[in-house]
């Protein structure tokens, strides 16, 4: 992760911002007056109001645009369990995201328990100030099972940016990939490697898309019902996944096949399993900071498209594209929950911002910074509330 | 509370609003620079520095300057027990005096449990991101039991301001009435009527101020061994309070008393218990929006200074004047507990903002809006971090 002039660039940053977020008050307060409406007695209106109907937290508090960043430290980036006191950096960094691309308050929390009811009802208590609350960097299977509860509990939504936002964006770059290959979704085969929480969700919801083969892979190679120790989740997704019962390892797996989406680990494919696979291939290959195949490599070996999750690649699979916009949206709509059709709308606008014009092999995903996104993201998503 | 005017114009402004509190970013992203600092991979450096010390979350985290305002809405203002999401106004209101009043980062959070064992865990797991807790509106005797252990429970400080806070506020104004009055402290007999949160925590800071002789009253009168149905912590005020174990009411507990501090309802000090008082009698009228006894009613009897929680009144006892300071000087010093020391010192602070020239019956307090005011108590809380 970064060499060592960028770490002691980033950490004197950190030092010198001594916190990346901070609150500001919208209401002023100058005056006896102002402090008798924004604070007592004032103030007793609107509770007054909220405790007749909840939903007036809506009109009346931050609940309107403010959702919580919630991690228990558990899967940090590639840092891995380094628990709450060290997330901190990354859960600001993800706030600040939150309200720099989607104009969306957001507010750290990281909770000092690795238990997956104490972190459920802890995450359940805290609801009631939110519009919206945004997992991350939770370790799987936990994950499922806290983020399943807690939409099933909660009236807000409840959203593991790392399992949806991910595939969002990954989606939105193979809707993209189509378009420039003129490959149809019903004929593709896909290879998803790497069955931890992104890998589950980009392959979920590749099929809600509308992918009829798609082929899971871990470290032992091909997913199948006999390989061992498949947690729940992993399990389940055997009864959709891999229905002619592949057997082998990645290599195996990717004789033919038409996009390999990787969320594994650095170079661990070779240029002959690239060669081996169907023409005009599609690769997104995002393990971090080192892809699973370097772009010029799998170019070289016949790749058509590449995307990594690096910024001086081109393709970028970056998240941030979707989770502002997810957010602004859903608060906007009073969402109680992410559905899928949302999840597939934001991935179709997103891919809908690369014009025709633009779109090119190495041109699939609009820039991160492109001004246009949050906006259309929110109103995709918005457009799936009744 | 309010008439119909000022509650329509405090839902007015809290519609305009729309949440009177925001987040905002310390650290800009305008670029993909910007981005591989504030968040990948940059940020990885500091999260790997306070993995190693978490100490060093107060130099690269918002933990620095940030606390977490917490209430579970079961005693909110004079609305009394109207839940989570109803209290959500006050406690967003709370987070905006932080910030305009000491510059300290607040966040609210409002929990959906009134359960005891069940507050002090959701408020242990979400601790790490804050270097302060701010209890608020808790029902007694449950915030005593929540407060103390989580203070045991956690390295930072937890402080129920409606205890702590009212409990400073109120000695500042004695002690300058004794300036005034030239009365000395171990002279003095004190009635506080009221044995609830407020009143528990003021006497127990009179107490370690060196008031020998306090009285406390609730609504069967003069409580002592033999008052019906106390809660354990007024139990133990027993212990150090009514030493002399007078019986009677509140008329009986006033005679020949030299201060009065009621934390309790409107109207019921009479022309007659004041004038039965000690010269140069002292009154706290601290009952909201209505006092115990009007000051002018009160000053006609014979008392010589009154104080109210109104700010059309003089000697307004405003919390105001002492939680952001409180909060400020302990995040700056990295206090792990606000102590009795602290709560003595910043009283003494406040008091001396007001000096021997501007010293007078009607001006026994800092006016709310001094600016001197958080950094003085700041200070002052901060002296008493070794």
């Amino acid at each position: 992760m970064g060499n060592h002039n960028n770490d002691e660039k980033a950490l004197q940053m950190h030092r010198e911002w001594n916190g990346k977020l901070e609150t500001t008050a919208k209401s002023k307060v100058n005056s006896r007056e102002d402090l008798a409406v924004a604070y007592t007695p004032g103030v007793a209106a609107p509770c007054r109001v909220i405790a007749e109907d909840k939903s007036a937290a809506y009109t009346y508090t931050m609940k309107a645009n403010t959702i919580a960043v919630i991690s228990d430290g558990s899967a940090v980036l590639g840092l891995g369990n380094i628990g709450a006191y060290a997330a901190m950096p990354v859960m600001e960094g993800k706030c600040v995201l939150f309200k720099e691309f989607g104009d969306v308050n957001a507010v750290p929390i990281c909770l000092d328990t690795q238990d997956t009811e104490d972190i459920i009802r802890t995450i359940r208590n805290i609801a009631p100030a939110y519009g919206g609350i945004n997992l991350e960097d939770i370790s799987a299977p936990r994950c499922f099972e806290i983020e399943e509860r807690l939409n099933d509990m909660l009236d807000i939504p409840v959203f593991h940016d790392d399992q949806h936002g991910t595939a969002i964006v990954v989606l939105s770059g193979i809707i993209n990939a189509l378009r420039v290959t003129g490959k149809k979704k019903e004929d593709c085969r896909i290879v998803v490697n790497g069955a931890g929480s992104a890998g589950i969700a980009i392959t979920k919801l590749l099929l809600s898309y509308g992918f009829l083969d798609i082929t899971m892979c871990d470290r032992a190679g091909i997913i199948g019902k006999d390989y061992p120790d498949l947690n729940w989740m992993q399990k389940k997704m055997t009864e959709v996944t891999n229905l002619t019962n592949r057997q082998g390892s990645l290599a195996d797996a990717l004789k033919g096949a038409d996009i390999f989406v990787g969320v594994s680990a650095p170079n661990i494919v070779t240029t002959e399993m690239v060669a081996s696979m169907n023409q005009d291939s599609i690769l997104f290959a995002m393990a971090n900071p080192d892809p699973e195949i370097l772009p010029d490599i799998a170019k070289a070996a016949g790749a058509r498209i590449v995307g990594t999750g690096r910024s001086d690649f081109p393709n970028q699979v970056n998240n941030v594209v979707a989770f502002p916009g997810i957010f602004k949206g859903a608060l906007q709509g009073h969402a109680t929950r992410i559905t899928e059709e949302m999840k597939l709308a934001a991935a179709e606008a997103i891919a809908g911002l690369v014009s025709d014009e633009e779109l090119r092999d190495d041109f699939i995903m609009p820039e991160a910074f492109d001004p246009r996104v949050a906006d259309v993201v929110s109103r995709a998503v918005r457009s799936c509330i009744r």
